[in-house]
């Protein structure tokens, strides 16, 4: 008998019908000999009308307010389906993060959680209760309502199975699975049944999206094993643990792109200590975020400096660093918003030299020139034009094999 | 500087406009000095849409998980309005039923008041900040969230001014008081500016439908004072208290009516001792409300037996008592579910004969015929066939000259 953390998002639980097929699953798992903890997101838009409705009465909602208004979404959908379950003829009980103290800072909006009791739970479940709780939200130590911030949810539910040391946190998603490749691009993308942590953050962070990266720091963190899988489809999915002798010894995971990124370069940057922080001050005081920073050995004093941000940011990066190449005395600002990230991400890689240079010539060979390049033990990512993403994804996921089923996959 | 708890229904908050313009009322009071707590409704139509969404799921909604379902209309329209007084630059704080502590029994969906912790809200009101608390909702000892049934926020709004020794509580609603009669059958009916919490009791049960009657006997018991007064419009409403000298001494305060009765008589009922009790119990086991019950003194040993219920309920109650005739010897039903019911009241009647009398000539004068008469100390109540209502309602109210303003009143 497993204990299971199951997470079901907002598009999950999106109408009534969703569920009532969410709730057959839970009792399936259930019927199956397992004591089961159901964490649920509010119906997918609520959130949204949620926060439309406080930015119509205020420029800038209160925080606190907010989270009170927040919660409610959660709160709905907890009853929703405890209800639905209840009628199916089976014991459940829903509990806000109030309720099971799921108790956390106070920052509101972007709270942290601090610890949470897991008593109330831990009685339900040894009388054979479903336990159903309000993910994205807690409450500080004072007893006011806090939200954890978007994908919040995926947090709770790791850090429930880190409180209850569950056997496994399910996270259900309108995806079977982690893929080696986007499939909308890569036909041949195989859904992964294995990877690790470090992998799957390389990959959330380069936009796989499938799940939010907080939650897989946690449960990296408590070693909590993660799986990934459909909510109205079947199939085991892709569990996410730390490597083990019996994991499969792929060298590359799997490729991941972004398009969103415009490139901003700085050229003839005098090399100086404190310089790059003078550059990238002003754009991180205003809330911009920046992704890959290169800079490369100086030459004659003089170096090249290039960061890229987000797109929607681009302009107003811009805004921010023109003004200050004149103070600083940079030569030259080279910007270009028509980019795209590529990326392979592996453990393998670690002690495999020569991915790097193959994944060059790989997009050498289908034209695209390398503008950027940076690299982590388990990445190598590559700023190229974007017209060469679909391509290059395409040419790498053949390259290094990742159609195939791994030899020594359990 | 007066306390005053001020309660605004679903109406009042139906809509974001509406809370803006409940929120510049709020101000207004907090501006002229008072100190200030809230309680509001859902927003209107949102209680009915999460009932629906329950039913769409199961026939009979858990009762736990239904309240867990229903608190969350309360604490969207707390948050919503606490967010618009801090954008008028207002401190405002809002709190659902469970943080602030209103504490209740364990009957979820028509929970009752145990007990409320003041602490929180005299530290917020000692601060200057107005404090908002979601009505309807409470919690029971162990943390379970409940429910006070219908129209449970008059009956929260009360409580909290008991605990809070307020001054006053107001209860905002689309009508700017109570009025001697029905203004839509009664062009010159006139808004009463005080009356007893008797008086009250007995016009709101009649139908006069401004206010909850837990919420009335609840502030009678505890003599806080209530007023009812309009939300959108100006003036000082009605002010609901115990008599008092000052108060104005006019016999008859107002006429009520009710259409929705239904009569039912049992002719030659054998006159023994708990035989009422036999033909009642199945009605009350069934769920069915009887509002009059009408026995005359027996001759022979033969009595007739006559009450009325809710006209809905009429085809139900008659299904019930038929096969109970025979059973009892009793000897004809007689039923008739187009009748209305009269009622004058006032506290002025205890210590004045005649008026029944007068009440019962004034209505021969239209043509009406008495079917059944039942009096209280403060009420005398007729059924007639259900045509007269207006005639008979208009007729009482000229005779007893309730168009005109009470000459001592303050």
């Amino acid at each position: 008998m497993a204990l299971l953390v199951q997470k079901f998002g907002g598009t999950s639980v999106g109408d009534l019908d969703k569920i009532a097929q969410v709730a057959t699953k839970i009792l399936q798992a259930h019927q199956a000999g397992n004591k089961i903890v159901v964490v649920v997101s509010a119906m997918s838009g609520e959130t949204d009308n949620l926060v439309a409705m406080a930015h119509k009465l205020a420029v800038i909602p209160d925080p606190r307010e907010l989270d009170v208004l927040l919660a409610t979404g959660e709160q709905v959908t907890i009853a929703l389906l405890s209800i639905a379950l209840i009628e199916m003829g089976c014991a459940a009980r829903s509990y806000t993060g109030s309720q099971v103290r799921i108790v956390t800072d106070r920052v509101h909006n972007k709270a942290r959680i601090v610890k949470i009791d897991q008593e109330k739970i831990n009685l339900d479940l040894a009388a054979g209760k479903i336990v159903i709780v309000a993910g994205f939200q807690g409450t500080d130590e004072d007893g006011n309502i806090t939200t954890l911030g978007r994908g919040g949810s995926d947090t709770t539910a790791v850090a429930l199975a880190a409180a209850l040391n569950a056997d496994e946190c399910q996270i259900f998603t309108d995806v079977d699975g982690v893929y080696t490749a986007d499939p909308r691009i890569v036909s041949d993308a195989r859904r992964m049944q294995r990877v690790t942590f470090e992998e799957m953050l390389e990959l959330a962070s380069l936009g796989a999206k499938v799940l939010q990266i907080r939650a897989v720091e946690f449960a990296g963190r408590y070693n909590i094993p993660l799986r990934v899988l459909s909510t109205f489809g079947e199939g085991p999915g892709t569990l996410i643990s730390y490597e083990d002798v019996k994991m499969e010894h792929q060298i590359v995971s799997g490729v991941a792109y972004n398009r969103d990124e415009a490139r901003i370069m700085l050229r003839g940057v005098p090399d100086l200590p404190g310089f790059a922080g003078k550059i990238l001050g002003p754009i991180c005081d205003a809330n911009i975020e920046v992704d890959m920073i290169v800079q490369n050995v100086a030459s004659n004093g003089l170096t090249d400096f290039t960061f890229t941000v987000h797109r929607y940011d681009f302009k107003r990066a811009m805004g921010i660093i023109k003004p200050l190449a004149d103070d600083l005395g940079i030569l030259e600002i080279l910007s270009d918003d028509k980019i795209a990230k590529l990326s392979l991400v592996g453990v393998g890689m670690r002690s495999h030299a020569g991915i790097a240079s193959k994944m060059f010539s790989v997009l050498g060979s289908v034209g695209a020139n390398i503008q950027l390049i940076a690299t982590s033990e388990i990445k190598v990512s590559v700023i190229v034009d974007e017209k060469y993403i679909e391509l290059g994804v395409r040419a790498l996921h053949e390259a290094f094999g990742l159609d195939k089923e791994p030899l020594q996959e359990d």
